[in-house]
């Protein structure tokens, strides 16, 4: 067994994490990728069916392939490492097969709770690599262009990408992002509709937060928030990307009903 | 700052869970809590919009309302603590209209991106109560009567609750669940498709398990798919529980196109 090079408090790697977008070239060692994959699948998940399937992608030609799939997002091809988490109701449904009974998990619920369960297993994940010092970062555009990832994956009906992770050691440590105040986001016993004013306070240090305001200055914005609904997330591209969402998890057969 | 009782190496944390379905009655110290639900809020999440709000519910009255929509499971009462993380696009669309621009995100892709984000919260809260000597348990029935807990947690629309977690100190330390087999789960590159034989083995150890096989006898069932067919997640009650929660997503306000 490899001797870890650094082991961390659960506390501490969580409240430590940052997104790592640059990563040195070096390569994961197998026992470690092994620890943080098993550590991975002992998340809690729905009836302990497993519905998720991970897929641990390091040969470069199928990264180049996968790319302009993420956006060309640099650190597909720069980490070592590219685990592409799978909702995966193929391998338990054929097992109920093999059983000569009728499996039922090829609808939308099944897919939630699975997303869910396989969710859980990325953040597993992640927090380990992170707790052995090396840096991750989510890819969130793998269900922008799912459809095109089940061909290059070779994912059969009853599989679906959903979330992707980079992993490698960090060739930079970023500022931790700022986070809303918590009585923004936590609400006791019921939910808290918030005024205006409330609101507004909320979102008042992001907005004064010098690189936002650099941003939207180039960018001749006339505030922060329309970094968001004219530049990052456009209704336009969401809802066209929704569309396409909701076709591929038809052709997957996760819409039967 | 409460002197925590026990702090746990992240891999030990993740590596020893187990859902807890049995509570002492002691109360969360506030510090604790806060701690716990502040770790949450540092997951990655989709531009750093965190979209997703977490109701922390411990008035018995309020619990009582959610037990049977959560099907009568003892841990709602019992625990003190119920977390329902939230996919939440009321606040940022809120803040956007404010800020007088036009926001996008009452759609299905928003929807997914934001579940993810929610999920990672939640798993994050999961791992620090652990690694402090709590005990947690996932509630995925929260999918299932998500319309019934809109009414009880008195969410807007562009808000949906998605899980739940209950937080307490254990009354009791349950055994380790079983997994599948590294290799039925984790692909190297691609997809590997099993053939049957492979999928039969996977499922050997889960199958020869005597508290399954007695579960199989008691039940007078063929096999132990037959228990997931058949008893546990049965494809009529699927479809019913998936058309419902398509519904309550139409509703809420995420199927906008």
């Amino acid at each position: 067994m490899h001797t870890f090079a650094k082991k961390m408090d659960a506390l501490q790697a969580i409240v430590e994490h940052r997104s790592v977008r640059k990563y040195k070239s070096d390569p994961i060692p197998e026992d470690i990728l092994n620890t943080i994959l098993e550590a991975g699948m002992r998340g809690a998940n729905t009836g302990n069916m497993q519905l998720y399937s991970i897929v641990v992608t390091t040969d470069p030609a199928i990264k180049e392939q996968l790319l302009p799939l993420h956006f060309n997002q640099s650190m597909v091809k720069d980490a070592p490492v590219l685990l592409t988490f799978c909702v995966d109701v193929y391998r338990f449904s054929r097992w109920c097969e093999i059983s000569e009974t009728e499996p039922g998990y090829d609808n939308f619920l099944m897919f939630m709770l699975a997303s869910i369960d396989a969710t859980i297993v990325a953040q597993n994940c992640s927090i380990v690599a992170e707790s052995f010092g090396l840096g991750t970062c989510y890819l969130g555009t793998t269900l922008y262009n799912a459809q095109e990832m089940v061909q290059v994956l070779k994912l059969p009906q009853g599989v679906f990408p959903l979330i992707a992770l980079t992993v490698g050691y960090p060739a930079e440590i970023p500022e931790k992002t700022d986070r809303l105040p918590f009585d923004a986001v936590v609400h006791k016993e019921t939910y808290h509709l918030p005024s205006d004013d409330e609101i507004a306070s909320y979102f008042a240090q992001k907005e004064n937060s010098p690189f936002y305001q650099q941003f939207v200055r180039e960018h001749q914005l006339r505030n922060l928030a329309e970094v968001f609904t004219k530049i990052r997330y456009k209704q336009e591209d969401n809802i066209t990307f929704s569309k396409k969402l909701l076709t591929a998890l038809l052709k997957m057969g996760f819409m039967n009903q």
